[in-house]
C-alpha cells in the first residue's frame, strides 16, 4: 500500500506528450498549445487614435487649424498632414502622416472649417503607437498553455488563423462485472445500472481527452483480457479489482503483457487502485464503486490527463489551477472532525464564504456508496493520514469540485 | 448614464427561460435541467452487502455455520438461509432472504465446509438497505441545475437515460466595423483583424449557450440593419456604438422596430453598452474594443445567459459561482491603488495564493486596448464608483477569470 503522493509521482512519471494537430482558431478553446503562437502582425498594425477628434502638429502650437480631412476606422487619410492643417480622426482611425497629437472634439470649438483650442495647445497625447499591444514576431501564448477566450481574442488579433495543439488523449473505459447493464436496459437478477462510467466520460472530456466506451466486460477472465485491444493512450477498468477472494484484472490480464506497477493506495475511498502498463499502454484500474472511482479520478487521471497533454502549470490562471484536483484550497472547518486513521481520506463537503473567508463543512455520512452525498458535494476535504482530530474554525485542504 | 448594478438588473428582466428539448445521458454533461429528475429505481434496488464476508441469521449467536453457497454481485443466492447456515458474500452481492447479517472475511475462520468466528457473535452490520442511496421517486437533481459529471453517475444509477433541459440560446454575433476583415485575410489600408468575436463565441459556448457568426458588417445603416434577420434569443453588435459623431447602431436600428432600453454605463472599460429590443428579440450593443467587449460580456452576457437556461443559482456549487461573473471573491491587494473617478472600474490583475489567502495585484497598464494585459489577466478587481484610495493589504473585491 503506497501514499497518495506515491501514487501520483508513479502516474506522472508514467505519461509523456502526446502527438499534436493543427486547429483552426474556431475550434481552439480549451485545447492546449503544442507550441508558442508568435504573432504574425504588430497590433496595433501602425499609429492609431485612441478617442475622437483632430489630428494636428504640435509644431503649430495653439493656432487655430484648418480641417482638411477625415481618417474614421479603416478609412485613413491619404495624403499628408502639413502646417496649420488637421484631420478629423476617430477612435482606430489611422493617425495621418505628419500628424503627431489628437485633440479630443471636447477640448476643440469649430468654427468656419477650422478648429480651435478651447482647453490650451494641444500635447503629444492619445496616439496608441504601432506594437503597443504587441509586436509581430512576440509570443502571444506559451506552449502547455491551455486556451482561454480571452487568449482567442488576443491571437485573432494577431492574424492567427490556426495553431498546433496537442491531440485529445484517447482514453478507453471499460466497465466490469456480471452486475452491470446500461441504464434503462433489463435487468438480470441481482443487477444494477453501470454508472460510474458516465460520470469518468464527462470528467475526461472536461479535462481535454477524448473518452472511448469499451463497454460492459462480464466478470471473466477470457472478457475481461479484450481491454487490451483498446486503441487508446490509456485504458481504464472499472470494477473487478477487489472481487471476492482474488483480483481479478490483474489475473485476467496476467495473459497479455500486463506488468504492475502499484496496487493499493492508503486513501479512503478508494483503496484499491492499481496502476501498470498492458504492453506498451498504462492502465488505470479503478474500484468499482462510483464514489471511489470518481474521486480517484480527479486525484490520479486528471493529471496523467494533463501530462499527456503537456500542459504548463506555470500558464494556468490561479482559478483554473483550482480545478486541477492535485491544486488545493485553504478554508475553515464549519464542525468538529474526529481524528484520522492511516489511509488518507477525502471527506465529501460544502463549502460556503463568510465575509470572504472560506468555510467548509463535512457531511454526516461519509458512506462511499452513496453517490447522491458526492453529487451535492461541492469541495473534498482533505484529511491527512494519521490528522489529530480538528475543531470548528481549524484551517483544512480542500479541493473545490469545479463542474464535474 | 446608469450604473453597472441597474444595467444587470435591467438585462436579466429581459430574459426569461427559452424552450426545452430531451437529451441522453450520454450527452448530458453542463446541460441546465428544464425538469426535476427523479429516480426510477432504488439505489441499491436490493439489501446488498457493503463488505466481502459471509451472510449469516442473528439468530443463531455465535454457533458455527455451514457454508451453503455463494453470493457474488450479479449473481444471488437462490434459495432461502436456513438455521446455522451461511452464505459466501462478495460486496454488492445480494443479502440471501433469510440472512440479517454479514460477517468480514477477517473475522472467520474456514474450517471443513463451516465458518467459525473469531472476533465474536455477528452483529447487526455491513449491509446496505435497498433505497441507502436514494428511493424510486426521490428527486436526484432539481430543475434550474448546470449537471455534473457526478449528477451524471448519480442519474445512471437512477436508471435514467435522458432528461429535459433548456435548449442552448443562440446568440448571434455581428461585428461591425469598415476596418475589419477575419484573421488571415488580406487587410485594406488601416485594416485590421477582427478579435473579439472569436473570444465571445468561446465565452458562450463555455456558458451554455450556441454562438452563430453573423459576420462582419460595414459601417452603414443598411448593412447593420440587416441583423434584424437574425434568427437568435439574443443579437450582439461589436463596435457601431460610438463611431465618431453619432451612434450608428441605434441610427440604423431605427428603421427595424429598435426600441432602446439605455446606452451608457457608468463603467471602465466599456462605456457605450447598448441594450435594447429588435422587434422581440433583446439586443446588446457592445463596443469595438475587445478588451470592454470582454468584460462587458462576464457582467452582461453571462447573466442574460443564465436567465435564458433558468440556471438556479441555489444549485450552483461555490466553486461554479466563482465563474458567474456576478459572483465575487474577496482578496487583498499586494499593492496600493489611487482613488477611483465616478465609473465602476474593473482592473486587469493577477491573483496568488500565500498561506491559504488569497492575493490579488492589478497590472501596471490598464489600456482598454490592450488584449495582451487581459490575456495574461486571471481576475478583476472590482472598484466602485468614487472608491477612495486602496493601501497594500486592502481587502477588494474580485472576479476571478476562469477558464474565459
Amino acid at each position: 500500500m503506497i501514499s497518495v503522493e506515491e501514487a501520483q509521482q508513479r502516474i506522472a512519471a508514467a505519461f509523456k506528450p502526446i502527438d499534436s494537430e493543427i486547429s483552426d482558431i474556431a475550434h481552439l478553446a480549451g485545447r492546449v498549445l503544442a507550441e508558442d503562437v508568435i504573432a504574425h502582425i504588430n497590433q496595433p498594425p501602425f499609429p492609431i487614435s485612441a478617442m475622437d477628434g483632430y489630428a494636428v502638429r504640435l509644431a503649430d502650437g495653439d493656432a487655430p487649424r484648418q480641417v482638411i480631412g477625415t481618417a474614421p476606422a479603416g478609412h485613413p487619410f491619404k495624403g499628408r498632414l502639413g502646417a496649420n492643417g488637421a484631420v478629423r480622426i476617430f477612435t482606430g482611425g489611422v493617425i495621418p502622416e505628419g500628424a503627431d497629437a489628437i485633440v479630443i472634439q471636447e477640448e476643440v470649438d469649430l468654427e468656419g472649417g477650422y478648429v480651435h483650442f478651447n482647453a490650451g495647445a494641444p500635447k503629444a497625447d492619445y496616439i496608441r503607437a504601432a506594437g503597443l499591444d504587441f509586436k509581430a514576431g512576440d509570443r502571444l501564448a506559451p506552449m502547455g498553455k491551455r486556451v482561454t477566450a480571452r487568449d482567442l481574442a488576443l491571437l485573432a488579433a494577431g492574424d492567427i488563423t490556426r495553431a498546433k495543439v496537442r491531440r485529445r488523449p484517447r482514453v478507453a473505459i471499460a466497465s466490469i462485472g456480471d452486475e452491470l447493464s446500461r441504464p434503462g436496459e433489463p435487468r438480470r437478477p441481482g443487477g444494477i445500472a453501470a454508472s460510474s462510467g458516465y460520470g469518468l466520460a464527462a470528467m475526461i472530456t472536461a479535462w481535454g481527452g477524448a473518452p472511448c466506451d469499451f463497454g460492459i466486460l462480464a466478470d471473466n477472465a477470457q472478457e475481461i483480457a479484450t481491454v487490451a485491444d483498446a486503441d487508446a493512450e490509456l485504458v481504464i477498468t472499472l470494477g473487478g479489482v477487489s472481487v471476492g477472494d482474488h483480483d481479478l484484472v490483474q489475473k485476467s490480464l496476467g495473459t497479455r503483457d500486463f506488468e504492475l506497477d502499484f496496487w493499493k493506495v492508503a486513501m479512503r475511498p478508494g483503496k484499491p487502485l492499481i496502476f501498470g502498463r498492458l504492453g506498451s499502454t498504462p492502465l488505470l484500474g479503478m474500484p468499482g464503486n462510483p464514489v471511489s472511482t470518481l474521486v480517484c479520478a480527479i486525484l490520479f487521471l486528471r493529471p496523467a490527463i494533463d501530462a499527456m497533454l503537456g500542459t504548463n502549470k506555470a500558464t494556468c490562471s490561479l482559478p483554473q489551477r483550482f480545478k486541477c484536483g492535485c491544486r488545493s484550497v485553504r478554508a475553515r472547518l464549519r464542525r468538529e472532525l474526529p481524528a484520522n486513521d492511516t489511509r488518507q481520506s477525502y471527506l465529501r463537503a460544502r463549502m460556503s464564504q463568510e465575509n470572504g473567508e472560506l468555510w467548509v463543512d463535512a457531511f454526516d455520512v461519509q458512506d462511499s456508496a452513496m453517490l447522491s452525498v458526492l453529487a451535492e458535494a461541492d469541495a473534498l476535504i482533505v484529511r491527512a493520514p494519521n490528522a489529530a482530530a480538528a475543531k470548528p474554525g481549524d484551517p483544512t485542504e480542500v479541493i473545490p469540485l469545479d463542474g464535474y
